[in-house]
């Protein structure tokens, strides 16, 4: 029988690897997107790359550039704001913070239903996740349910579909699911600093922790960089 | 009173220079967004950036690759079919032709979405149409109805309007609308072809002369090549 083809927009993070691991367990063959906009530093695209390797999936890069900035995840002249730190886990997710990027999901998304028309492959995955979320708009359900319905209608007659198949799970679920399918988070990068070890301080590092400590599993790359 | 503002996807052809100058009659400050995605030739950038040039808007040029190809429409390594030359008007529109770019307008959009959400645009403006055109999947009414939803809903909090106001205009009619408004249609490119004057065999130059023919006006683009 012929593989169920899927395409993952693939970060390099927790949630995307995961779900990469996910979808293989559910016998599809997955091919990777990984995105080069412009972040602040590239350890997220190798970890990603390394980990599409580790997978033997075939990988695409995109490379596109905001010229409008307006994020401070954005590397280059149009960094303006700081990166937040030490932000009380209350607070991520009251609000949208300066690391948002606008559009990048819908962005994100619509290169890979481009590939996934390509490749013929009937479903486009995406590690969002909105409940230990930084507050992006559009991590929010809404936001998904919206696109479902324009990828099942609107994009090729055949359809194509979003599946977010870890929006409704905090990081711990995540990680719990991740550890049962042997997700080798040590290679695995959520510092929205390209450091030699994770900052600790910023939303992504803080949110990963109480993940990590919530599970009750340690996180490999402390473990791994003690 | 603050002018409302658009941002307008200016591909530098008949319908998308037409949508400015709709945009700007109807009273909005309008920005412009032109893409490199590395089409066959530059000239339709070029015409693109003199229009928005000569409407004294700002406009903002957005380049990327997709790796996957897929398009007799993309210069490089990718390109393996031909543009169809010659076809019949009646066959135009039929079929899904070579020059169809997998999922091209929802990049497109989900970019202007990201422009618009950084300026507070309100709406975002695009000039497909869906009579007499190529018979692309994402030109479709049902397309845009769907992606309307999306951006009223998903992506931000206030929503994005999508308009699409050549939608069930043929070129005729666009021109028209166009002549009306002192669009210059000279300056203005439609070829498939980067050349020295339009092929006029490609559908798209094709659409244009029907377009001209029937509206009773010449086409400045030919008698200026003369």
């Amino acid at each position: 029988m012929k593989k169920k083809k899927a395409v993952i927009l693939l970060s390099g993070g927790l949630d995307s690897t995961t779900v990469l691991f996910m979808v293989r367990r559910w016998g599809y063959k997955a091919w990777c997107l990984i995105f080069d906009y412009g972040q602040r530093h590239k350890k997220e695209i190798k970890a990603a790359k390394r980990i599409a390797g580790i997978c033997r999936c075939d990988y695409e890069l995109v490379k596109f550039k905001l010229p409008w900035g307006g994020s401070s995840l954005l590397g280059g002249a149009t960094r303006k704001a700081k990166i937040p730190r030490d932000r009380s886990l209350k607070k991520i997710g009251g609000q949208i913070p300066s690391t948002y990027v606008p559009g990048r999901n819908t962005i994100f998304i619509s290169f890979g239903f481009s590939y996934a028309e390509r490749l013929g492959a009937e479903a486009v995955f995406i590690g969002a996740n909105s409940v230990d979320f930084s507050g992006y708009p559009d991590c929010r359900p809404e936001y998904f349910r919206c696109f479902e319905k324009l990828a099942q209608k609107g994009i090729t007659k055949k359809g194509i579909d979003i599946r977010v198949p870890l929006l409704r799970k905090n990081k711990a679920e995540i990680i719990a699911t991740g550890k049962s399918l042997s997700v080798p988070y040590e290679l695995t990068w959520s510092c929205y600093y390209g450091g030699g070890k994770p900052c600790l301080r910023c939303d992504a590092c803080q949110l990963r922790q109480k993940g990590f400590t919530e599970s009750g599993f340690p996180d490999p790359l402390l473990a791994y960089k003690k």
